[in-house]
């Protein structure tokens, strides 16, 4: 709708004396009492409305495509249209390689074939793991190891800060793009200016573009406190050469800036 | 909104002459002219823009209702919240019961535990079933079979009016609720006056609340052609109480209706 406009009450000079003119504030046309519709009380309530139904559908269509992707990640290769049907069977058992004292996690097979492609590679072909029947994996707690099985069974897991760093780098490892999406979904809906410079690091690591995109806006925004950031000091030492990307980044947003006015 | 009545241009008989005093076609109270809104063609705009908007919204949540129950049938029991884990493994075979010469559908042993309580009792039992890595299934197509299994694995199956009815009897005998709700709401988007007598029949037989209702409504709304509906004769003769069941609600509903002039 157009800018708000206040109706126009014309003392006409025509041959009608005391001709009433009103101005519509959504189309901006004159009209006569005749006519009129709604009181501008009435007009802006009904503005109001509509703006809370669009944020509802918006909300609503995310939601949506978040559904729809978790029904399509927990969705198996069946046996009739079977392109990729898995015909593994059997249990696996998966377990934290830094930590012999925990309990070794079961899990079928035909699951982590069917989640996984690094899995399916692993399970489909002669390596160790297959004939063996257990999977080691580095460096993760047997906590997050716990999460990331559960998460192949349900598509949902029990997020923090720390539990959706680990998951996300198990899905970028074993190349579970959905469980990915939702702890970079995660992080994002958390960001802010102390953890960006921590979080666009790790973006860039485990290749989040949303999360990389994301943070490094909010860097951007807060260029004045960079180097006071206490990710800072840590980051010019481990990956200089993030710092200097950042750095670019903002003097060549200046030069765009200043191209366009 | 109250209903639209045209706005008044009042000729007053107070002190300023040809004073003008609109009425809101929203909210139907009397304005001045400084405060008007809109016109009537925006505002009726308005209302039929928020009209679809309404309706978007409704046809939005029944989808995401339809997806949070899609995503909950194919979630499977994890092994880290193992109240109800399967370590059932290994391959099973389905065939139709009366079709010796079709080939065999293999289902993994995990998957049909998960999805139905019937297959889950009867597979973690010593029922022959378990012994003999096979299923029989009687009354069934072999494509019937085929669709039955693929819906297991993800939840989605083609659907016409026959394949619907045969899904939903597979439905209700193993238990597999959400394949049940998926072909009830397929059937009761296809109901008619011609298909209603039949359906209604096959859902007193299968349990399908909405469908009985649905169909029963259908039945209520042309009870003057009710012994022309070409079904009705094979329901006298099969299932005569049926019918006598509708009449009793027929005559129910018009004394009830009597009952409340």
């Amino acid at each position: 709708m157009p800018p708000r406009r206040p109706p126009v009450e014309m003392a006409s000079d025509s041959d009608s004396e005391n001709e009433v003119v009103l101005q519509c504030l959504s189309c901006e046309e004159e009209y006569d009492p005749k006519d009129a519709g709604t009181c501008k009380e009435c007009y802006d309530e009904a503005k109001e409305e509509l703006k809370c139904k669009n944020k509802e559908l918006e909300e609503l269509k995310c939601k949506n495509q978040e559904l729809e992707s978790k029904a399509s990640f927990l969705s198996l290769s069946s046996p009739v249209l079977n392109h990729s049907f898995s015909f593994s069977t059997g249990l696996l058992l998966l377990l934290p390689a830094d930590d012999s004292s925990a309990s070794p996690i079961p899990a079928h097979k035909n699951i982590l074939v069917n989640r996984s492609p690094v899995f399916k590679a692993m399970l489909e072909s002669d390596m160790s793991e297959s004939q063996s029947g257990m999977i080691k994996i580095a460096d993760v707690s047997c906590e997050t190891l716990r999460a990331f099985v559960n998460y192949l069974y349900t598509a949902e897991a029990c997020l923090n800060d720390q539990m959706a760093g680990s998951l996300l780098a198990l899905g970028e490892k074993y190349q579970v793009k959905h469980l990915k999406t939702y702890c970079e979904r995660f992080l994002i809906s958390k960001l802010n200016w102390d953890k960006s410079l921590e979080l666009f690091d790790f973006a860039c690591k485990y290749n989040c573009k949303q999360l990389r995109n994301e943070s490094l806006a909010v860097i951007m925004n807060n260029m004045t406190s960079f180097t006071k950031n206490d990710y800072y000091d840590d980051l010019v030492e481990s990956n200089p050469m993030l710092i200097v990307e950042i750095y670019e980044t903002y003097v060549r947003n200046q030069i765009n800036t200043a191209g366009f006015h």
